[in-house]
């Protein structure tokens, strides 16, 4: 068994790399958050759906048929063989949880109730060179409607976004999910007689509006512009009037959701398809209105540009609002935590038929960070209650000391290193965050009482105290044995 | 983008073989059990860890240098070549939680709490060919302390594997924790002289104990015995002297734990290790004591066999001791739902140093069942209220009704499927689960009131009913608009 063990190196200890471990809190505050999204989506009548990690390449539909091996941007392998027939799968580790969703809502349509409402949260991989802040493994968490055309399902997904954002403690006024539509820029598009060839590059020109502002893309629409540094940038090469609705379509937003769909239905002029797109605004303006969701939690937005390529109808964009400091020390806003929108493709690569659907996206590492930024992660930042061991062969009674605390509901361990050097069980309860140390000598036994240490009242003290010194301190207070739990809680507050 | 995509055969909606998806219950009822074991593992001191899915193969120690795919039992792919370095290197999926566990407590030795107790909940990945019941991808649930050689951390675990136990609802009484030494092991082969190459030979005998019992193990233990098919199975060619000790190990269990360490200390006789091994399960089971473990739940018993080939100290077993049926209809004992023990080799691999680790493995998928078999499983089994849509244009009301029943805490939702046929939205109320479905026509909605159907109540009703008939039934109730969530309340109970 052990054979050639020596000749062998020893392997590194090392994750791969653009994959990292979560320890502790880590693993605890995205719990929280995450429970508490969920939470929410439930009670709106979403069901928890899990897919397996794997899936075949060919489901996930990054099927390359001029490469041996399908895997660019998947992490994927071929399954054996199978023994007398032809070569094995191909597999792959999910990317999103859009695509399994695609295959589920396929796989299981005699099944599934229809409208299927599912959320899914869990780890998705990308086979990206990884970079600072950028990992080949992340979590996503998605809630879609599945089968209905109706915007009320896109109205219930945004009114249920701001009710996700204010459970995990983001304050109201301090985020805004935004709306917008890609009939209504379809609408504009066909009034502003743009070619359908022409369609992308306008695409590719709004989306600078937020660096280059209205006249910037004014002329990146007409007949081009120069850059900061002097170069000259090609227009799309529309007429003043073709750019005309699709600026006015940019800067629409008015005082409030009605101001706003009129100035659309101006933008879209006679096109069906873009007043098809601003009654779908009205609608769902409309619907949040009666749900009671203020124009201040979710409002129209024809500014949001992000998705607009993808989606086929409206979309959705949530935004913190709030200033946090960047690595730089300077005050810039947090930006976008959520995205989403409607597509009708999903399940039509499987099945041939189109089935209307829309939903969210959450970005899970995005959102903690911002909780993080505002003190509101919201997990325990305290470690046990460690009892250190002064005479290993009492460990006995300091198992039952720290069973005590557990049945009070308190958490609480034993140090069980080597006890022999007591500055290391000190450095051990700081290492771990612990509130209280509890101690108990030969004499403390003798005399029927243990000394219970506040550790963040003397936080101050040095891990290379002596005993005696430790002893002396005001945050140390001797109690009855019997007084051990209710000594603790006092501490804990 | 679409080039030749009619001419590609549409891929099936399928997970890859030997996966499976987990849908609502599924999922709740699985989080609700870890999240409940989660809590008591905290509670004792263990920090959550969740490392990546994917390791380096050489880390994982599965690297085969013979063959050209290093996947004997693991999901294994190779990186993409470094331009102008080597091959890249070989990353797998995890098969189990210990393996990452080991490389963390390497890579990390320097910053991590020691002794660092942890604990690990999430999917694990094994190569291996599918079956009924067995799946490639499941749930593993761990819990360790690495870096104490103390038995203290060997109660410890086995106290709070049974306080998770109960944690999760099974009964006292309807489990036991179980707990073996292999040390004792090696004490009894010492005193009986059986050769180092022959102890594997004699534990594969004892393995089949519960099948053959002590007849047949001495028998095969000694000269080898005939089994039902009148075949006759050789023996190891122990004397009869050697094999009682070790057939008095097999049988030591006493009374009490004080009786079954006295049998213990007499099968082991003179040999030090064996010695060793017994006073550490009598230390163990004094600590259990005091810490209000009693033996009804977590007993010294060492006819536990399982895993004293790969444990090398103290070994655990928890197995729920009620009847269930099994597939024919036949009672039989649940099994065993949990196991572990100690193991020196840890990191080793990594760093050359041996550190002492313990721990246990709960069988997620095992323990879920059990609990669904006992109807413990916990989640709610109830679906959301369904609003349902007699009206397209006013699915505003509808959306306002689902808002408030949410606002009020009960789990709601609108129909969104084509409102047309109402016998189809029946269905859909009916396929969720639903407990109760909120009707309001045009009429109802000019004379301000809504309909709420008992569903529960009403559940005979066929789906086909006519409005007419529907309306009819008892289980309906027509209340004002404004007393909506009373009504649902009142019917939730």
């Amino acid at each position: 068994m052990a054979k050639d063990k020596k000749k062998q190196p020893r392997p590194k200890a090392e994750t791969p790399k653009g994959f990292r471990d979560y320890f502790g809190a880590d693993v605890t505050e995205r719990k929280v958050m995450l429970d508490r999204i969920a939470e929410i989506y439930h009670r709106h009548g979403f069901d928890p759906l899990e897919t397996s990690a794997v899936e075949t390449v060919e489901a996930l539909g990054k099927f390359l048929p001029d490469v041996d091996r399908p895997n660019a941007g998947v992490f994927a392998w071929q399954e054996e063989a199978v023994p007398g027939g032809g070569s094995g799968d191909w597999l792959a580790l999910r990317y999103d949880l859009t695509a399994p969703l695609a295959r589920v809502a396929a796989q299981f349509r005699n099944d599934l109730p229809m409208p299927y409402r599912r959320f899914a949260m869990g780890p998705v991989w990308r086979n990206e060179k990884p970079g600072p802040g950028r990992f080949r493994q992340f979590y996503q968490c998605d809630a879609d409607t599945v089968g209905s055309a109706s915007v009320a399902a896109d109205a219930e997904i945004c009114a249920m976004l701001a009710n996700a954002l204010e459970a995990v403690g983001i304050a109201r006024g301090d985020y805004i999910v935004r709306i917008n539509n890609r009939k209504v820029l379809n609408g504009v598009l066909e009034t502003a007689g743009v070619a359908e060839d022409q369609s992308d590059d306008v695409l590719r020109q709004i989306d600078k509006f937020d660096k280059v502002g209205r006249d910037g893309v004014s002329a990146l629409l007409t007949s081009g512009r120069k850059d900061e540094s002097g170069a000259f940038i090609d227009g799309v090469g529309l007429s003043e009037t073709q750019a005309a609705p699709i600026l006015a379509f940019m800067t629409a937003k008015g005082d409030d959701n009605a101001a706003t769909t009129e100035n659309l239905r101006v933008a879209v002029g006679n096109s069906e398809i873009g007043t098809e797109g601003v009654d779908e605004l009205t609608q769902i303006a409309a619907m949040l209105k009666v749900m009671g969701i203020d124009e201040d939690r979710v409002v129209i937005d024809p500014s949001v540009v992000r998705g607009l390529g993808y989606y086929t109808g409206p979309v959705f964009e949530a935004e913190l609002t709030f200033e946090i400091l960047d690595d730089k020390g300077r005050k810039r806003q947090f930006g976008s935590v959520a995205g989403g929108g409607r597509y009708d493709g999903l399940v039509e690569r499987f099945t041939g038929q189109k089935v209307p659907a829309t939903g969210i996206s959450i970005g899970v590492d995005r959102l903690l960070a911002a909780l993080r930024a505002k003190g509101l992660a919201g997990a325990e930042t305290s470690g046990p209650v460690v009892v250190t061991v002064m005479d290993r062969d009492r460990m006995a009674d300091y198992q039952a000391m720290a069973a005590e605390l557990r049945a009070a509901g308190i958490r609480a361990e034993v140090y069980l290193g080597n006890p022999k050097n007591f500055g290391n069980q000190l450095k051990y309860a700081d290492k771990r965050g612990a509130p209280v140390a509890i101690i108990q000598g030969a004499d403390e036994a003798v005399r029927g009482v243990v000394q219970v240490k506040d550790l963040v009242l003397g936080a101050k003290i040095a891990a290379e105290a002596s005993l005696d010194e430790w002893k002396s301190q005001p945050a140390q207070t001797e109690v009855p044995r019997n007084g051990l739990v209710a000594e603790v809680r006092r501490i804990l507050g």
